[in-house]
């Protein structure tokens, strides 16, 4: 007997039918006689529907009305799933973020929970008793609701299973895993038995939609073992119910991965561009000059790369920003101009970030090396390189992503299971 | 200065038109000083679609978890009105029945209100702060969401205005008041100024569905002056924000009406059936054998006559129950067949109801006899009477229904105004 969390996003919630569904999930894990909190996210499209009305109702937008409109999705759902398992006999109830209850900070829409009471979820699993949390949202210091942000109910899941002690997570989703690529690109991609917490962080930081970053931030502070799975099987299928190794993705401790691979995955970002400053004056404080205001106006910059300009006395500074903020970058730049004292600023749009992953390549050396020969061999010209010690990123012309892509994930061996 | 709550249903607020309509209406009253309590319903087809949900969900029907999810119509529109007022420049924020708390007993999805604590809105209203409250539900004892049954949105309003000692409760409808009787089968029908939450009840009992019974016994209990009036007209009206005689119908202790007349409405309750017992044993205990085994099968009595029967040894007990629920009556009865001891049981579906309803006739004699006098010179034949202190009612065929409420109208002269 284990104690498990099963988190079910909006696909999976999408209307009665497919909560049934949940159920039957649910009922197999509790007839194997486990004990399970399951959290989930509102219907698909409801979220997006209530989001238009406040913002239809106001555009000055009063975050903690905003909550209170917004988390009513999952409060919906939370209902729904505990009278479908009574439906077929499970023993369950709801749970909003104020009865358990979930504590956040007050950062209202975005913010992030403080403390969960479990006591009360573990002294009714002695019961018997399945618990449903709707996901995405606590309560304020403020006595109100707080929402954790797109994507939160992720979190909740995770910070719940922390919260009880649960052996394990489970996000279920409309995905099978986490695979070494994105399959829509490499048919030859594979879904991982496992992958560490540091490489998924990299992952979801890159646009594998799978998991939010925050939810694997918070697993691997609390070494929460989180399974990514398809909530579209029969639930019943042969396999969905063994306790040790489920269909799907296993993130986890390193520590627990024995037959480490050097190379992980291959992850992409598209639509980023490339802001370069030319010829600026060389001195302290002129980093602080381009960045500050740029994140004061939450434009996120990403790759930042810094070298002698051609003359030897000034240096060059490039970084990337997501394309759609080019022009804002550039208008707070140009205000900045005197400050910051460069030359020329010249930027390009349309450029693709393919990253290689892989906590091996902290022990082999020669990793870099290989993705830039391969990319040369296919003629891809390379624009700007990051490496971190589990990932190398080099950011190329958009037309060349898939090509990039594929040839890196071939380079690696990532193509053999 | 004053202290109103002010009170929208479901067409009211049925979409962000309609919310930003209410918001007009609120800063009417705001701007005119007064301190204000909004209390708002979902929006209209929300709440059935919410239950239409839960019952998909199981038949079996968990009344907590039922309100957990059908309350939340009421979250989103209490939010998204508060965000409406912010966007008008006024000051208001939105609370659940949780927050305040309103505290119910335990009964959910019929909950009773057992204590609302206003302290705190009271406050805020000194800091000029808008409540705006989700209608139809409380906190239960277990620390769950508990509503109040359909119509509970009335209720909450009148009982928030007496918690926090309001001056005047303003229940905003899709009619601008209560009329003399039903305008659509007499065009001549006034509408009233005021009318005593004693007639109130009775109407409301009767079918006149301009307010739930129990809000009228909650506002004649804390004796809360309560004006029924309409949302459709424009908020910026002249005389809409007349303090002292708003357009509308006051519902309002007797004592405040000066002028009282004998008759005050006609109100008429359709789809009536009557089943009478000929031939009964008459002994004591006869009709708790009749009525208790109704009252478990949870049909509505509403008429009761008892007769000595044709042969002066027996009796005869006639009532009437609603026209859906007569087969059920009949079978309940002939279950209990022995225990009871009729000779013949008889019934009569599509009746009318028709009701003379006025304070006045407490200090009046004959209102009764020219009732029938009326509707014995249209040729009207009279099944059943009874009658209570402040109301005849007159168990009639249905196809004089019509004939007959204009005949009553007419002969106590509420055709003139």
């Amino acid at each position: 007997m284990a104690r498990i969390v099963m988190k079910f996003g909006g696909t999976s919630v999408a209307d009665m039918d497919r909560i049934r569904n949940v159920a039957r999930h649910v009922k197999r894990e509790v007839d194997a006689g486990h004990e399970v909190a399951v959290v989930v996210s509102a219907m698909s499209g409801k979220t997006n529907e209530l989001v238009a009305w406040t913002r239809d109702a106001s555009p000055m937008h009063d975050a903690r009305e905003y909550d209170a409109v917004v988390a009513s999705g999952e409060q919906v759902t939370s209902g729904l799933l505990a009278l479908a398992l009574q439906n077929i006999g499970i023993n369950a109830r709801s749970w909003q973020g104020w009865q358990i209850p979930i504590k956040t900070d007050n950062a209202h829409g975005a913010a992030r929970i403080l403390e969960i009471d479990g006591s009360e979820l573990i002294r009714r699993f002695g019961e018997g008793q399945v618990a449903v949390v709707a996901g995405f949202q606590g309560l304020g210091p403020d006595n109100r609701i707080a929402t954790l942000g797109r994507g939160g109910s992720d979190t909740s899941a995770v910070a719940i299973a922390a919260a009880i002690k649960a052996d394990r997570c489970d996000i279920y989703t409309d995905v099978d895993g986490v695979y070494t690529t994105d399959p829509r690109i490499e048919p030859k991609a594979k879904r991982l038995k496992k992958i560490a917490f540091e490489e998924m962080l990299e992952m979801a930081s890159l646009g594998a939609k799978v998991l939010q970053v925050r939810s694997v931030e918070l697993a691997m502070v609390f070494k929460v073992r989180t399974f990514v799975r398809s909530s579209f099987e029969d639930p019943d299928a042969p396999g969905m119910g063994d306790f040790l190794n489920p269909p799907g993705t296993l993130i986890c401790d390193e520590e627990e991965i024995l037959e480490q691979e050097v190379v992980t995955g291959i992850a992409y970002a598209k639509d980023e561009a490339q802001i370069s400053l030319r010829r600026l004056a060389d001195r302290p404080g002129v980093s602080a000059a381009i960045f500050g205001p740029l994140a004061e106006a939450h434009i996120n910059v990403d790759m930042i790369v810094q070298n002698i300009s051609e003359d030897g006395s000034k240096t060059d500074m490039t970084f990337t920003v997501p394309s759609g903020d080019v022009d804002k970058a550039l208008k707070v730049l140009n205000d900045q101009k005197d400050k910051v004292g460069f030359d020329v600023i010249q930027n390009e749009s349309g450029l693709v970030k393919v990253s290689v992953i892989g906590i091996g390549m902290r022990s082999h050396a020669g990793v870099a090396a290989s993705a830039f020969k391969a990319l040369a061999e296919k003629g891809i010209n390379i624009k700007a390189i990051t490496t971190s010690e589990i990932k190398i990123s080099i950011l190329i012309d958009g037309a060349y992503a898939e090509l990039a892509v594929r040839t890196l994930h071939s380079v690696y061996g990532l193509d053999k299971s």
